[in-house]
């Protein structure tokens, strides 16, 4: 068997690395029992978790709080045939404390649709994996490296 | 509840029109137990089916031959806090008719890692679902139409 399908595994440091360069991910859950995928802003923060911002009483933060869940980005280059894809999965949990929210209000990513109560949720970097496509040539002959 | 977050759900016809326009999408599937989500280059078959290209012996093809999975693609502008993400659900199954090999060899996806022995990989359309992100404004207000 072509050993990772050709991708290359990266360490958490690399994933962790890449994920930071984009402001999009994809939440992967369960929603009316099928698989649901839904774009979303995000950052992490400085334990590394994947924070998001929603409204309080959206069906995302109702579906997802307390769940273990996945959450993936990642940058392909369709030409080039490259590019990445990390996937952090852990458990979702809404962040209740005044506190945190108040600092996640100042660090953490914007809203995208205003409503009148938000709710940060941060997913605990539990497991971190990723893979970098090298298009065409030889994983080991293009002389990728983490930077 | 934020009726669907802020997001406008797309019929079955607008969603397909939408993933026919990018090259890139990603298999939401199962690996060593885990949730694993996995970019790959794929085209729409004649009936919609999602249509990906592997070797024959790659840990992906393996790993969903016969499963139903989730196939997701989205176009997202961080910035104007726009896009749309569309989800095909359905079961994947490897292409094993020479005549149809022979036929997507001519219409299907290009393999990114060649490799000796290649199979294409179709996902039947049994549910497709989709959603418009509109940033910042109502939905409504902004006169999204199809085109």
């Amino acid at each position: 068997m072509n050993p990772n399908d050709g991708f290359r595994e990266l360490d958490r440091e690399e994933c962790l690395r890449l994920l930071s360069r984009v402001p999009i991910g994809r939440v992967v859950h369960t929603r009316h029992a099928l698989p649901a995928v839904q774009p979303i802003n995000f950052s992490l923060d400085a334990d590394s978790a994947v924070v998001m911002r929603t409204s309080a009483d959206s069906e995302l933060a109702a579906a997802i709080d307390g769940e273990v869940i996945a959450f993936e980005a990642d940058e392909v280059d369709a030409a080039a045939h490259s590019g990445w894809s990390v996937v952090v999965t852990g458990r979702a949990a809404m962040v209740t404390d005044p506190v945190e929210h108040g600092r996640l209000t100042r660090t953490g990513p914007r809203s995208w649709v205003a409503s009148p109560e938000e709710v940060f949720i941060r997913v605990e970097p539990e497991l971190v994996t990723g893979r970098q496509l090298a298009g065409g040539r030889s994983v080991y002959g293009l002389g990728l490296s983490s930077s």
